[in-house]
């Protein structure tokens, strides 16, 4: 055999430890192992053994443990993915970030701004990078809308929309078991994002909220919501509707829209391929049914925007350039999180709020 | 000549009188004239008289008159047509039913509830039939939205959004002359009806603005209005979002959606015709511009709908039957005005505004 | 009252005699009594007195016969619509002609090339306007598409499609009573009028065939076809493709597309409405099923722009000018004959077939 | 630390050699070493040292050769990816087989049909899986499509339509350099495998050609084509009309189409994304611009499945099932090839070509 000696010049993969491999922790963990290749997936932390053990030998990932700390305290582990119930994001974090691990953060980067706060007090001190998983910023057409955006295709903007409808089967299950809130804090907060990013360089300015439990409304009483409307005005004057349900019977349903004085860019896929069906009732074509479907390419994106971040930061190299603003940080969770917290008192009080006074200003 | 003898079977034409020959006069005037065979156009009342008279010459209209007063009196006129200007509405309603005539009202139907009240007193007296220029529900995607709504396609209505962006250049022609309210009361007053029927059956509840002067920002301070994004909550939980604007450089762009606990409908034409266009740039098509292009159908159908339910009252006749509630009377035209004149309340409160206080409830 | 008196500027109206009272016919009567104003249905001519005199009776039509020369002869009759059964299409022309009678001919001007020299003759002779009934031309998609071509969106075409896709049950009524060619001379015409129109200047070279009963297979053996794909090469090289099936389940399919050195046009309209629905199984959209429903504007635009061209004959006045060439003529109307000729030879040869040989050339 | 053991589940990765370091074969050199979990790149060969090289150093792939043989002779290397040029397809894939490689070849399999048998005979001695690179079936809108014939959507297939429109600048580089027939060998045989997978079961009776240069006009003295129209007639009765160009200014075009006794079913993505723009202009979208683009995951799925088959049939476990006929192997390509083979036969005498005559039928 004549074969040519090759020097690799592939640098070492980052070794990312995953926290929480629920149904997203199991996404990022196939990503981590199998479709970002200059990441390597080196160990996963769950209570949940029974899930993290088949998921780490599917994977041939070499260590599974029931604590997040053996991540931390781990030399081997760069960087980790918190991927955990929502309630655990912002300690999870403040430990990585105390232990010098790199986070991608799952959203929401934390239920409350105060804890928020020592979030971003850890990051600044253990001088790591820190991303949220707002990944719609990384669905193709989001991008190219927000794009088209930065190149001036919308003018100012002056109406934005966005909209998630979750999937559903008419009913919710556990409804009575999911906490205050969380339509706003774990569900429109992608929206919210959403409007922020492509309404660039102007903060929210006040939100109001019509909301109510319509899909299961027997839980009513006890402060269900499965069904809001939001109005967010912004300092530059624009004014975003954002929307959500958790019960669309014809699957998973994410769109965005910015209007202004030159014009309009939409975004949002509303079938799930480009085939059509021609029958005797006419036309009809397959919706998109799952988020894991529907963002397979943005959630994998985000997190190789992340590996690439980190490793610039690491190696001193050059940070992956999307061309427009992307990789979202502290400030943006920050700025979304507020207006959630600011839409839970406006359900609360009626009335419109003001986000500044959310944000203590 | 062997020519056989042909009764003829085709009745008296409805003969209608216009009141206003501007933008919208001049359209109904051909559709009457021309586009709508049971009906004649039988005298055109403006003072601009040097609009008037060229009109009544280009169609073959016997009579032109200064004074609505003349079409009232004239006893070979059935029905009126009123497109005068929005503030004359309602008293030129009330003299017609006086007369007897039967009224075809553009939109709105008046600018205040309690003048509206004498609209509704005379038209019950006169024994009138009395409609209101809502034509979005003629558009033939409208209406079958609707009819999809009927037949159960959406289940229970839980979220509705309807927007009209008006096309502009810009800037807005006299904005400093346009009444306050007027993207209320006469632009949005067209998407609170089609809210308001296709959640039929529910009362509009409450309601919450936010609005500005985004493409006149140098008016704000006098009131102007020229964006506008407004939540309405309906007596059956829905939740409403409507939205204007007065310079849309792409067109006219005019959508409904319907969400509810089975599926969804969409209505909303985003291209002028079905060509397409593939060039070095990409894909590109033409999109509608003007409202008497977009809905041309639909403001014939509607008056071609008056014609038969006035034919029906007067012959005693079987009304058109549409197969979903569709013609907009009295009942509708008050529903969206008090939606419009709540709107204008919560510009100046800054809060929701309850729909029953306005209307003395 | 003071009715001030109008000076009509109406000119008269071009009175026109339907020959014909089917499918076509109807549809077509309707149009001259009620949506083209510058036209009256004088008379009808069929011998189907059954049809003819309900449908005079329906619209004021003051005279019906079952003789066409009736037509001829009458001397308030300035122009004819002929809507008969195809084998009379030339006869009926060439004798309207010859009594001085403006010609509105549906497609096909004839069924055969020499009885269409004595139309061309006869046309001739008779000083007369005469233009066929190819409403694709019409459709405001394909005119937009056309108007790109024009324009120079396209380029030099090299790539041509146009397809016909009659609504079926599956079955052909009558099939075996349908004559040979059928699907070339009265379906397919129009495909190739619209081809020859978008690639306009370029003369038809050949044609090859590929054909079947594949609606009604059995129906084989007596040489009846429901489905045929046809390549048209152009004396500047382009290449078209038209197809043509009797039977689509889901409705009526007319498509056009020209593919070129600079880009590519599609017209052809999938959906009935603008509206979508949404529901458990995905989305779904009701689709064209009629000719007179998909075309219904184009077939009153045909016959406005005849009554246009004929006033302009009669009265010298100016013609409508749509921009590009529009009005079907003789040279257009034998172009697409030729083709279509030279389709069932090629079908009867199996090989491809000169259109210069079927012209005598 | 308390990690715990994890068993992997993971078997061994099958390790692939690639033949080939161009466009292709880099593509698939990606997906082998990046986004295939079950597989390993193990050796890249190409004579162009220069590109094979840097290739392997980027992916961290261990050996380098100019000579194919040495992956055939590597008792490391369980199965090959043949992306070399055209022409020597077939004897790479014989010396693969009779090496015992499993064997995943781009398409074409063979330029000739004589050699193609050499190559069957060798696959069938030496017992491997062979499978050739017909990607669009892996396209999620064909694979959609195609399921959908399997389900009864079409019935019984009618019409049938494929294109490919190659993305230009106007010109073609080095067309003066394509070999006679590239068009049918190389481009079309997508096509042709795509009208013979939708319409499965049948056999490709005869082809008729019509083709040109027109890209490049001055060339077509020397036989050179880019520009083609194909029919095809299916024993099932089914007409199939195929086409290609290599200049598409706006981007890469492909599309299919089947039309049946009972519907229609359409394949093809208009745009990039689902991303609109509107402005003064009106509509506009991106088009999608590079096959390894458009087609990028189903490159991948190709692949993929290659290797699942590959790795069942080494390993006894059961071979990845797609519900319909997918993996398209020996009796496929020969089946598309023949339709090229006897297109270039069509181009030659002008006449439809029977493709048992070609087979030696």
């Amino acid at each position: 055999m004549t074969y040519l000696p090759v020097t690799s010049a592939r640098p070492e993969p980052l070794r990312v430890g995953l926290i929480g491999a629920g149904w997203m922790g199991s996404f990022h963990a196939k990503s981590l192992a199998q479709r970002i290749p200059d990441a390597s997936l080196a160990a996963i932390a769950d209570p949940a053994l029974e899930s993290a053990q088949p998921l780490a030998a599917e994977l041939g990932v070499a260590h599974v443990t029931a604590d997040p700390g053996d991540l931390f305290a781990d030399p081997e582990i760069d960087a980790v993915v918190i991927a955990a119930p929502a309630r655990f994001h912002a300690q999870l974090a403040i430990a990585a970030a105390r232990a010098g691990k790199h986070v991608f953060c799952e959203k929401p980067a934390s239920l409350d701004l105060d804890e928020f706060a020592r979030v971003e007090q850890a990051v600044g001190e253990g001088g790591i990078h820190w991303q949220v998983g707002f990944n719609r910023r990384y669905a193709a057409d989001f991008l190219a809308a927000r794009r088209d955006v930065a190149d001036g295709v919308v003018g100012t903007p002056q109406l934005l929309r966005s909209l998630t409808r979750d999937p559903g089967t008419g009913s919710i299950r556990n409804a009575d078991r999911v906490p205050h809130g969380t339509i706003f804090v774990e569900t429109l907060i992608h929206d919210f994002d959403a409007l922020n990013w492509f309404n660039s360089g102007a903060e929210p300015v006040s939100v109001y909220v019509a909301a109510d439990a319509l899909v299961e409304p027997e839980l009513r009483g006890m402060g269900f919501i499965d069904t809001a409307v939001v109005t967010i005005r912004y300092e530059n004057g624009a004014i975003a509707a954002a929307e959500a349900n958790y019960s669309a019977l014809y699957g998973y349903d994410v769109r965005g829209e910015v209007f202004g004085s030159r014009g309009m860019v939409q975004a949002g896929r509303a079938t799930e391929t480009a085939a059509l069906r021609f029958g005797a009732k006419g036309l009809s074509a397959e919706t998109p049914r799952l988020n894991i479907e529907l963002f397979a390419d943005a959630y994998t994106a985000e997190l190789a925007d992340f590996v690439g971040q980190v490793r610039a930061k690491r190696d001193g190299g050059e940070a992956p350039d999307h061309g427009v603003p992307l990789t979202p940080g502290l400030a943006d969770a920050r700025r979304a999180l507020a207006v959630a917290r600011a839409c839970i008192e406006s359900v609360e009080s009626g009335e419109a709020v003001r986000v500044a006074a959310i944000l203590g200003g």
